[in-house]
């Protein structure tokens, strides 16, 4: 890999500032994961998904040749109905579908480990929009893609730089994937995610990153990972499970998500939503695997509630919370890794209501053990919207993680009993041998949070946590270097994207 | 209780008003408790709280009574040091602290239950300043503190009244103390805390209770919580301790609190904070035993961690949030309720600061067990601010505890398969028999978020949530009414007071 990149001078320089890029290692937890229903509610979770499965099954829309694999592997047909005989999707999955894996980057050194016990930050997803808070809520661009891929390079406590950042709205939508899986590859250096949005896309996605990895490296591999949305409830189509079968012959990882809005796609308790998801998980996951036997994919879960009054979605709400940690607990007595949570709002500013809201999903996060995280920076607006302030504060605030999931240490140095005998009654520890030995390491630091006093505050401006951030974005823009690319695959690829691009005309489908 | 506030038709109407208030029930929790550390750990940092204890001791300034019932009670002393065999404060706590108790409310519906399976929510305590959005930040006035008073009576979220709500620093520092309590009574039934700034004051609270509540009833009964801070590290002074010999003597709870800024007043370590928390804490809860076995102590904690840049405390951050994991666990181990965290920052306006960090103490509180929780609604600025708008939104978010604590039904509703099987894949649940019979119940739902669609919200003028949280504090003050209040108890009240404000000069000591 890294001989691969070398290339005279000009590229060891540009790799020596890329090494000077800040970057946390994903998260290693010696927390035990928070678990919230025991092991009889979970097994009957686990029936209940093996009943929705058995009895019911799911539909399976235009995708003939999905159908044709289901049967093939002992599931019963009728018409685009597919059911499964108890324990089957379980089995394939926990017969083949690795534990752990490795989602390796263009630099090695921002390869991330996607399982237990460790936890992956990647930023938010989707979003058509984008706002910053001179600018206000706008239609995103190529270029709003380009500055989320900046900015993702440039924060450290993101270990991965996501996928569908915003949506370039500006470029046709059946050609706009090349330049958001370009723009990864180009400004940053993190992990990311293909295109899903059709089967041919996400082959797209495939070769592209064989011209940059190369197709033998790929075959042993994995350097893409892919969100495949189950349509809830019980449902999966042609494009998300047709993109999750491309990746998954190129043994390239997929992320199964139901996407579930409790009350409208699934039952409005945490119990029958968890159990949907179950089933709906179980499905994309082992369709996968019986395209390719050991093929990575990722459990996910994307639950939130709604206002029954309103219909609208929202989020930071205790019920799904409670959902997570028990789609967790299911994900891991699966022993597959799980995706889940994030810094999620329905707030259209990166206001208090959106940090409440954020927190109420972002520390169940970590505190569940989930181990990627999308949607860690930037949502709004239940996902409408990616926020430039919104981003930073979210992205400071994953920086905490990893002191909380190391727990207590309870060496020598933890239990700190030379201190009270140094220090004393009544005395300080500002000035204590072990105060002095480990002040610097002792507490995370936010970057973002202003603790000087009201009148420092006042004097520099009465500042409220917005204005810092819309600070940070552009001074960070401003300084943004990009990563090292060995040149000439940076021609093979544009011109590859070119020649693709000229190949059919342009679509709005 | 009932048959003391009956009279006449007015006050019977009052008694309507009142009880058509909405208050929600104080949690009780199903969840088990969040711990980050087994028993070993636990069992090694109570070891080293009793090192403490036995090598080094505590001080105890300016209270030679004290220092003989200690040594009554078996310690060893060197002046004004006093050290404790091992084991000997645990055995006084465990053999006769209750593990739970009642304190009792005016409104008999409003006491609570404090210690496990409860949580009890309190406003934020002990700021000399308030802010709203529109005044900006200003010194407390009596008016402040009967204003938060007013809005913690109409407050579902909050259980409890609280203490010193905001510092009336326009009244003399030594008969404030007669206004506080008063306004706690007058304004709120819910039940409150008195006053601990000097054994005096202390005992005053206690008289003017006796008059609301009758002298034997409180002889039986627990109506008042105080708290009572150690001067950490491993020091205890008069007025503190002083003040919990009156409250205990009159079988009135006390909160017994040491108050660490890790790094300043104990070790930079969450082990080391909280084997100094457990040894400052027993020997409070001890002192309360030798007085009178059996009066109700809690065990306290308010840890927070620094910026060793600055010497400016820090909120939110995961290390005080370990700590708090950790000494809760400790304090299910010697059977005592437990009060710590709240909604912390050190944010001057509630803004995305005040949230994130508020939120970074306050889903650990909940998920720790906390037993009674001061901070929970108005702190700002590390508690030299009371903020009208952060008081609103705390107590929204706080609103979200009880079902958080509930955990996963797993009743025949709460698995849904009914909604499951009558649904069907593809199809959606809103109309659902399953969906109709539980809508209502089964979201916690926000009073202040805005989970409207971006252009709704913005027809609405944009509002972001401190906007929101400005006009729902003013319309609670303009539609406030009093709980009733026994016309002859209030003019009792009003001239004991009256009488006691009179026999002594003012003094700002």
């Amino acid at each position: 890999m890294r001989r691969r990149r070398s290339g005279g001078r000009a590229a060891r320089q540009a790799e020596r500032v890329a090494n000077h890029i800040e970057q946390q290692p994903f998260l290693t937890r010696r927390l035990k994961p928070v678990e919230v229903l025991g092991n009889e509610g979970l097994e009957i979770i686990e029936h209940n998904a093996d009943i929705m499965l058995e009895e019911i099954g799911v539909e399976i829309v235009d995708y003939p040749e999905a159908i044709e694999l289901f049967r093939g592997a002992g599931a019963d047909i009728d018409g685009t109905r597919v059911r499964f005989p108890a324990g089957m999707c379980r089995e394939l999955v926990a017969n083949s579908a690795p534990r752990t894996f490795t989602q390796n980057a263009r630099n090695p050194d921002r390869s991330v480990v996607i399982g237990d016990p460790h936890t992956v930050f990647a930023p938010a997803y989707g979003s058509p929009f984008v706002s910053d808070v001179e600018g206000g809520r706008r239609y995103a661009t190529i270029e709003d893609f380009r500055n989320f891929a900046r900015l993702a390079y440039m924060t450290p406590s993101l270990h991965h730089g996501g996928g569908t950042l915003c949506e370039p709205v500006d470029l046709p939508v059946n050609k706009r994937h090349f330049d958001m899986v370009y723009s990864h590859i180009k400004y940053n250096d993190k992990p990311f995610m293909g295109s899903v949005t059709h089967p041919d896309r996400a082959m797209d996605t495939v070769d592209m990153c064989r011209i940059l990895f190369g197709a033998d490296y790929m075959e042993e591999n994995t350097v893409l990972l892919s969100l495949a949305n189950a349509n809830s409830p019980l449902s999966w189509d042609f494009n998300m499970l047709g993109s999750a079968k491309v990746y998954a012959e190129a043994n390239q990882a997929v992320l199964i998500t139901p996407f579930i809005l409790a009350g409208a796609m699934a039952p409005v308790t945490v119990a029958g939503a968890a159990a949907q998801t179950l089933a709906e998980a179980l499905v994309g996951m082992a369709f996968t695997q019986i395209v390719r036997p050991g093929a990575p994919v990722i459990f996910g879960s994307f639950a939130s509630s709604m206002s029954m009054q309103s219909g609208a979605p929202t989020f930071g709400t205790p019920e799904p919370a409670l959902m997570l940690y028990t789609i967790a607990a299911l994900a891991r007595r699966l022993g597959v890794p799980f995706r889940s949570g994030g810094n999620l709002t329905a707030s259209k500013t990166p206001d208090a209501q959106a940090a409440y809201e954020s927190m109420a999903t972002f520390v169940p996060t970590v505190m569940a053990g989930v181990n990627f995280v999308l949607h860690t920076a930037g949502w709004l607006e239940g996902g409408l919207t990616m926020g430039y302030e919104k981003f930073i504060l979210d992205a400071d605030q994953a920086g905490a993680g990893q002191a909380l999931v190391a727990g207590v240490d309870m060496s020598e140095t933890g239990q700190a009993m030379d201190a009270v005998r140094e220090t004393g009654p009544g005395n300080h520890f500002l000035g204590s041998a072990h105060t002095l030995a480990n002040f610097e390491t002792a507490f995370w630091k936010s970057g973002q949070a202003d603790n000087n006093s009201f009148e420092q505050w006042e004097e520099e401006g009465s500042q409220d946590s917005i204005t810092r951030a819309s600070q940070t974005w552009k001074r960070m823009l401003k300084e943004y270097e990009p990563p090292p690319l060995d040149e000439a695959k940076d021609e093979e690829l544009c011109e590859w994207i070119s020649l693709r691009k000229a190949s059919f005309p342009d679509s709005n489908v």
